[in-house]
């Protein structure tokens, strides 16, 4: 860590929004802005939108002097190439590998810039600032419209021999013909059943399935959210509750197999789901103790993550600017 | 690399032989020698007597002082605690914790000794000496009587929280009631269909089902080995080559998920199975093609070890010797 230059910028690319913040070494967000990231037609004018943005937080902080580097956590980022490729959500990037490290590096006076997707972000703040505070080993697991995650081994980030390490949404599940339909094009994910829509989509199947009573059936089953399954649970309703155990036996035993690759200290989740704590968190951990080896039971630690009120995408891409 | 003590000690320790080479670091194993693993009634004795096979081969590369370190590969050893834990088929270990390195270390005057599983011993060597060769990302699984795995990410064992990452026999292939029983008293692990054992069961699960003419019908069904199918399956015996379509495309999918865990560069097969070659391996790389996520199709190499005919185990536990 430079200690002459005690700032960072993180960048929290998404779908809708761009949010840059400047970031010190506690973990204190000082200045934050964000951009419209579809409101551009290129990746050039959307660097050039994002330097405009960035530039009175830098002032702010006395100038990119006193700025050690920038992390940008992006849908399908590459860290080892700093571009982002291939993303299918995004309208300047869909189609090709846009450079975008090296972009704003440039346009930054030279700047170190690092680019990571998301989850890995997610890892690399609770590792900086969250619930990973001194552990060498751990998994985070980002439970949202897709489950992604971050792998942490001896106290380095996972990212494989071509940078795409850490697809753990895309382990099967169910195998075969049963397997639901994933958004990857392939059967069968944990992400099909553990994402925002395949819990959703669990509601729908278990209340066709039975006639018993639940508040979910308050609303047109084709509109059910997960946050809707949440609520319901947290006021005890049972069905609600199935729909959780049976997630979070889907999770925990997905856990299971991660532990026998690279037994972690703990599973860290992340996202919407979490909210709902015990509820889910319980299942999962049950699910998890009853199916892994006999060597790694009881040894995990499953907890929620801990940037989840503070600004945990920014946070988790400002880690990586202090990488150089 | 120690250039004053140019050699180092490996030490294959099996469930009956226990196998002590001196080795320089071009991987040459200059003196051999070994003691049976379970002649002895204590770990004491055991150890007493493997400093006395030990002693003539390090006098005849000229005295202790010109050893490096030692590194051991044993079933269910710890890296990090140097000691092999609860051994369930080692007479003087199966029910506690023997410090092996530290008391080798004592009676070697200091020599540092350290321990691993054999798994991780021949991923060890396969990266200083094989197959895996200025790799940085790779898994070995090893087909024997088990399915054992040693997985290197960054150029780095990964050892995991506890010293025991790495267990890819035991993630789940094959969920609820169905699943094989799996000697590690869970159900559908990997190592229940692909280790030397499944694959005999699978045999004798297919003649069963089938009347089609085999050659594996030559022999009581219970009395079949993975090397019967193995040479069947290389005469062109039809059903033999269903038999490895069968474990070609459990271990392809495994890898399929592995991939998502850690991406490798290669995947390398070691042990009785993969004498078989393309029979076994290109079932293996099919189902792999077919089941991983597309951003890893076609990606990673699929290799046998490249000691198959070396003396692997010495070989892979005396990489360790140079770690000091």
């Amino acid at each position: 860590m430079d200690t002459q230059k005690p700032f960072v910028i993180g960048v929290d690319l998404g779908g809708t929004n761009t949010v840059f913040g400047i970031v010190d070494a506690r973990g204190n967000i000082l200045a934050e802005n964000s951009i419209k990231t579809q409101a551009y037609k290129t990746a050039d004018t959307f660097v050039e939108a994002g330097v405009v943005c960035l530039t009175p937080l830098i002032q702010q902080v006395g100038g990119v002097s006193n700025i050690a580097g920038m992390g940008i956590g992006a849908p399908n980022g590459n860290y080892y190439s700093g571009a982002i490729e291939y993303a299918p959500n995004l309208s300047w990037a869909h189609e090709g590998v846009v450079p975008l490290a090296k972009m704003f590096s440039s346009q930054l006076g030279g700047l170190p810039v690092r680019l990571t997707n998301d989850a890995n972000a997610a890892a690399m703040g609770e590792m900086a600032y969250g619930a990973a505070r001194g552990m060498k080993n751990f998994i985070v697991i980002t439970l949202g419209t897709g489950v992604g995650s971050g792998i942490v081994v001896n106290g380095q980030l996972l990212y494989g021999h071509d940078g795409f390490a850490g697809e753990l949404g895309h382990v099967t599940m169910v195998r075969g013909a049963e397997g639901r339909p994933c958004g990857c094009g392939r059967t069968g994910c944990l992400e099909a059943y553990c994402s925002a829509t395949g819990v959703a989509r669990t509601a729908r199947e278990i209340l066709a399935n039975t006639r018993r009573p639940s508040l979910l059936r308050n609303k047109p089953a084709e509109e059910l959210e997960s946050l809707d399954v949440s609520i319901a649970a947290g006021k005890g309703d049972e069905v609600a509750n199935e729909i959780f155990q049976f997630t979070g036996k889907m999770l925990g035993e997905a856990c299971a197999d991660f532990a026998a690759f690279s037994s972690p200290e703990a599973f860290i989740f992340f996202g919407g789901l979490c909210k709902a704590g015990n509820l889910i968190m319980k299942p999962i951990e049950e699910a998890y103790n009853q199916h892994v080896m006999s060597i790694f039971r009881g040894k995990a630690k499953f907890l929620v993550s801990g940037l989840m009120n503070a600004n945990a995408a920014v946070l988790g891409a400002s880690a990586l600017g202090w990488e150089e």
